[in-house]
C-alpha cells in the first residue's frame, strides 16, 4: 500500500493520526462501527514512546508487534520500513519532544454477512499523542496507592497476553473499585491468587534485596525487559516466579514498570503503607531506566524534518 | 440528548447506522480511534431481530440491555422509549423487513491523559443491516459441520458473560481452527472441559429425549430462553447443567440458539455426523420458534411511517 506524502512538521500540532491511508488530526481519526477490531475486539497493537525526541526501544516494539501479528494471523498492509516512517510522521506532524505513540491493526471490514476471519482486508492505525504517565508527576511524589484486586486477570488459556490486545474489561472494573475506595489505581490476580498486572503496566515487588515479577499470565512488557536487564547489569539479584498475593502485600518495596511512565514507586497498598517508600532498589532502576534513553542503542531520533 | 428528525423511509436504502447523534448511511457509520470502547473492548451491546416487518422479542433486549448497561455502570445517553425510536428509525431508514439491529454503549472519549472510566461521557451507537445467519441457507440444509474446539472460553470469573461483550478472541481462534479443518462454526469449552458456547450462539443438546444446556458461563442468549420457554411449552423435558464434552460426541441431536437465524440443526461434529439430522426435537423447536414470530406478545410492528 503506498504510503501517502510526509506530513510537514507541526502540521497537526498537539498530535497526529494515521487512518485508513492518511494522516489526519486526532479529532477525525475514527475507525469503522463495522471493523471486527471493534465488534470482536479482533485487533492487536503496541506502544512506544519518544523522550526529547528520540523513540526508546523502537525496534523491541517493532518486534512484539510483528510478532502479535503472526500469533493473530493479522497482515500489515505496510512493510517494516513503512511503518517506521509512519510513526516517525506522526510525531513530526504532531510536534511532540515526548510522545506515546500507538501503532494498531485490526481484522477490518467483513464482506457483507461472513463470519470467516480470513475474508476481511486487515487495516492499519497509528497515532502519536504527548507523552501519558500512568500516574502524575504530582501523584508520583505524594506517593501512588495501588489498589490489589482480587478481581481474575483473563486466563493466558483463553487470551494470550503476550499478544498485546485490548481484551481489558477485568482490568476497567478492578480501576473502577480503585478509584471507588479513593486509590491511585489497581492490579490483578491469577485464579491461584498470584500477582499479575494492571491497566498499562507490570508489577515488581522488592523482599529482602531480591526483586520479583511474575513469569507468566501477563503482557511481556518492553519496561518490564528494561528492569530485568538493568537488574542483571547493577548486579540486583532477580526471580521471574509467580507471587502469592500475601507476600505482595509483606513487600519491602512495589514498583510498577510502563512505557506510560518507566520504573513507578508504589507508596501504599489499599492505602497501608509500604516499609520503603521511595524505596533504594526502585530508585536505582527508574534512574538507571532514564538513563538508559541516552544510550545510542536505545535511541532513535525522531525524523522531524520529514 | 435531543434525537435527531426522523429519517425518511428508505432514506439509507439497504441499511442505517446512527452515530454521535445522527442517522447516518453505514460507510460513515465510525468511532473514535480514542473511545475506550475500542481501546479496553469497555463497552456493552445488544442485538434484536425483525422478522417480516416486526421486532422479535424488543422488550426482552432492552431488558437485557439496560441490566449490562448497570452491571459495567453505562450510562445511555437516551431514555428507553428515545432508544426504541432510534431503532425503529435505523430499521424504517434502511427500507428493511428482516434485519439485524445492533445497539452499543461505549465508554466514551477520555479527557487528555485520563485513565478513570468514570470520566469519560458515555456513547451510543445504533444500526439496522440486513438479516444476519450463522450459517446461510445452503448451509443449513447442507447441514452445518461444527468444530468443538478445546480451547477454553474466557472464564466468568474474569469476564461475567451475562453482559453482552466484544470479548472475542478466543472464539475468534477457535472459528479459525475451524475453517482452517474444513468446518463451518466452532464452539468452545471451559477450564473443566464443559461445552459453553460459540461466535454469535449458544449451544444445546439432545440425549435420550431430554434437551441440555450449559447453566453458566455462556451469555443468557434471548433465543436460548425462548427455546427454554418452548421446551416447556411442548412438554420436551430439560436440563440447564454443565454439558461434559465427551458427553456431547455422543448426542443424539445438536442445535445453535441465535438472533442471527434462531434454532439451528448441527449435522456434525469435527466432520462426524450425528445420529439424527435433522433431528426430531430440533425440528419441533425450530417450527415452533419461528411461528412465535406470529405471536401478538412476540411483536413490535416497526414504525414505517415515521
Ligand atoms: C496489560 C499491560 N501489561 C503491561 C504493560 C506494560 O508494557 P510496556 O512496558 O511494553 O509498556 C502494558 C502496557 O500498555 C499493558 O497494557
Ligand atoms: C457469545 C454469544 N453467545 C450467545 C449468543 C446468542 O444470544 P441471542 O440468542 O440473544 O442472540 C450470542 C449472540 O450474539 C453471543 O454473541
Amino acid at each position: 500500500m503506498p504510503i501517502p506524502a510526509t506530513p510537514a512538521p507541526g502540521q497537526f500540532e498537539g498530535g497526529c493520526a494515521f487512518a485508513d491511508g492518511a494522516y489526519v488530526p486526532l479529532s477525525e481519526a475514527k475507525i469503522s462501527l463495522f471493523d471486527w477490531g471493534f465488534t470482536r475486539s479482533d485487533v492487536t497493537y503496541d506502544v512506544v514512546s519518544t523522550w526529547q525526541g528520540a523513540f526508546f526501544r523502537l525496534d523491541d516494539h517493532l518486534d512484539r508487534f510483528f510478532v502479535s501479528l503472526e500469533k493473530m494471523r493479522l497482515t500489515l498492509p505496510y512493510s517494516r520500513a513503512e511503518l517506521r516512517d509512519i510513526l516517525h510522521g506522526c510525531v513530526r506532524a504532531g510536534g511532540l519532544q515526548d510522545a506515546y505513540v500507538a501503532m494498531i491493526c485490526t481484522r477490518g471490514v467483513p464482506p457483507k454477512g461472513a463470519r470467516d476471519p480470513r475474508m476481511a482486508q486487515n487495516r492499519f492505525y497509528a497515532y502519536a499523542v504527548p507523552y501519558v504517565w500512568i500516574a502524575s508527576r504530582d501523584k508520583q511524589l505524594q506517593g501512588i496507592d495501588l489498589h490489589v484486586s482480587q478481581r481474575i486477570r483473563i486466563a493466558p488459556e483463553s487470551v494470550d497476553p503476550t499478544v498485546k490486545n485490548y481484551h481489558w474489561m477485568d482490568l476497567v472494573q478492578s480501576l473502577l473499585d480503585a478509584y471507588d475506595q479513593g486509590r491511585d489505581t489497581s492490579c490483578v490476580v491469577d485464579a491461584q491468587g498470584n500477582i499479575m498486572e494492571g491497566p498499562g503496566f507490570n508489577v515488581f515487588m522488592v523482599k529482602n534485596g531480591v526483586v520479583h515479577t511474575a513469569n507468566r499470565g501477563v503482557l511481556e512488557g518492553i519496561s518490564r525487559r528494561t528492569v530485568i536487564e538493568l537488574c542483571e547489569r547493577l548486579g540486583i539479584p532477580l526471580e521471574i516466579a509467580p507471587i502469592p498475593l500475601a507476600e505482595f502485600r509483606q513487600a519491602d518495596e512495589v514498583f510498577l514498570s510502563s512505557t506510560g511512565g518507566g520504573v513507578l514507586p508504589i507508596a501504599k497498598l489499599d492505602g497501608q503503607p509500604l516499609a520503603h517508600f521511595p524505596g533504594p532498589i526502585t530508585g536505582r532502576l527508574s534512574d538507571a531506566y532514564w538513563s538508559l534513553h541516552d544510550e545510542a542503542a536505545y535511541r532513535d531520533p525522531v525524523n522531524y524534518s520529514g
